[in-house]
């Protein structure tokens, strides 16, 4: 998937839920302007902003036959284990013969599907898989950690809580004051937004720092490298690609994502640990590498009204002494004004 | 690779010091009745034992002809990243023309070189890549946690430093007490040791806590599982896979390998941190699932004289109120007792 402009079709037929249709929300967020439909024919009709809380004037859809020129269809679902569900089988079918190109993020790996692949041979169509990753990584070495970048990574109390959205959001504000910044997306959605990065979960266990690793060094001609983070270093399922990514991005500062209401780690009965207990174990899983702070807290009110939010967000920020914000009603700036300090 | 009696050749041309051919050094340590030759030409006549510690009696030989009906040749390095050097294909394609088994732990499968393919086909010949994971893993869910097992995994200071070894002597004693225990292989040594197991490392970073967590569930009727731990919760490598593998396993005890004489991490300049933290951290990161402690210490003192290897265990166990041994030459009752007492 390049990053030239397209006529985005995204399917999220039954799932559109916030946090399942997460690669959806995420795509058409950042990718507004690129996103012609949301392929949900049960839903069709209503207004996608209510089920994603983004969106704005993108219709839902009942078939690729609503929209004029479709030339992409982006899967938009994030499942644990990333499995595409059978029914979805028809509509690929249907983009293939319109000869669209298919983007896929799921652990399962569509061009290799018999039916689909001849599918877009013949209709000289693609399939693209996100997930793939490169085929030459290596172990990491640590070498992030003496570059001169300034490396932010966004890490959570639980997954699925706004990492990407936080490193985005400051990266954004970031070059808007002019600072020389990339974003380096570390997942699929991420990938899908930016047309490229290496979707780190996908990457073989050994070799998942070094993919970090790359990825960061990559940019290391970059004053402001902000990596967007995966996981949660307390998540049972994920936390594994989590510490991988730390180690291999070697961050001189963390910036931790929260949602004040959620009190369960996702899918699980594990409780969410305190922020101070957090913050204390990024730090020190850190600490033998650099020296890393967590410089600031987002926060993600998406589920509280506008008077709920503030007053979490004084709470944190008292509690804490750290510079708290919710990016998606605030913006970053208050977190990168913290970090242009931190990294004075 | 099954478990029935084998004629075993162990391949380490050129790479006959202990941390490189550790996997060859676990075999002989392990199946040592079944290996009958280290094949490593420009060490031919030499003493295997000299080199790897262990092995009294394997011949190094030259050549395939140098013993009768080998009928396993194991591959028996694990480097970082875990590539064949390109100088031992012609060894290989000897033992496929005998007839023979090929087991290779490295992460290049050479179950898919089409050479090798072709010629084992050929002569009905066998390549086993133990490193290969099962294709329906699914992610960790923390299930380990509240099963009835006493899980033990071994965690260390560093990655090559005697996880495996004290995870295998610990269930030794502990069977030899007549306990109902089982010793988990996660990596490709403990595999091809044990006739079974998942290579953990090679496992896609989002499955890898899900098969340490498939592993230990499948042992669930067993009353003590000792886990083979791997890398190192502070390996800038590795670190992912030690995470995944301690929440995908839960366990309630962990015993702290280090190597005295020791000063940086594997393969970089990072110092290795004080026991001290690594106790509290490993501790900390399982807190939120499970109250685990590390309840001994293991240390590997190869290359200490005996005298000053007693000292340091002495010194070891007096600083931290734990008990401590060298697993190699004092054996692992020390250990087991700690456990027996904590688990009462």
């Amino acid at each position: 998937m390049s990053n030239t402009k397209k006529r985005i079709v995204i399917l999220a037929e039954g799932k559109l839920d916030p946090f399942t249709a997460k690669t959806a929300a995420g795509v058409i967020r950042y990718r507004r302007e690129e996103v012609i439909g949301v392929l949900a024919p049960s839903h069709a009709g209503r207004n996608i902003e209510e089920f994603l809380g983004t969106g704005s004037g993108v219709p839902i859809i009942s078939s690729l036959d609503d929209v004029d020129d479709p030339d992409t269809l982006i899967i938009g679902i994030a499942t644990p284990g990333g499995v595409m569900p059978d029914e979805w089988r028809e509509y690929l079918r249907e983009a293939l013969r319109r000869g669209m190109e298919i983007v896929n993020g799921l652990h399962t790996f569509l061009s290799e599907d018999p039916e689909l692949r001849e599918l877009a041979a013949k209709h000289s169509a693609t399939i693209t898989d996100v997930r793939r990753p490169p085929n030459d990584l290596k172990v990491g070495m640590g070498a992030a950690a003496s570059i001169d970048s300034k490396i932010i990574l966004t890490v959570g109390s639980d997954c699925n809580i706004g990492k990407k959205i936080a490193a985005i959001e400051m990266n954004n504000e970031a070059r808007k004051r002019g600072l020389d910044s990339v974003f380096v997306p570390t997942g699929q959605t991420g990938v899908m937004i930016e047309g490229r990065g290496i979707a780190i979960d996908r990457v073989i266990s050994d070799f998942a720092a070094g993919a970090a690793e790359r990825l960061v060094l990559e940019q290391k001609h970059r004053e402001w490298i902000f990596v967007e983070g995966q996981g949660a270093l307390l998540h049972p399922s994920y936390s594994g690609v989590t510490l991988s990514l730390m180690h291999g991005s070697m961050p001189g500062a963390m910036i931790l994502c929260h949602q004040p209401t959620r009190e369960f780690v996702r899918h699980t009965d594990f409780a969410i640990p305190s922020l101070r207990f957090l913050i204390e174990l990024h730090e020190s899983v850190m600490s033998p590498f650099r020296e890393s702070q967590v410089v600031g807290i987002s926060l993600n009110c998406l589920d509280m009204s506008p008077e709920d939010a503030a007053k979490e967000i004084e709470r944190v920020e008292s509690e804490f002494g750290l510079p708290t914000t919710d990016v998606i009603r605030y913006g970053a700036s208050k977190l990168v004004d913290a970090l242009e300090v931190f990294f004075q």
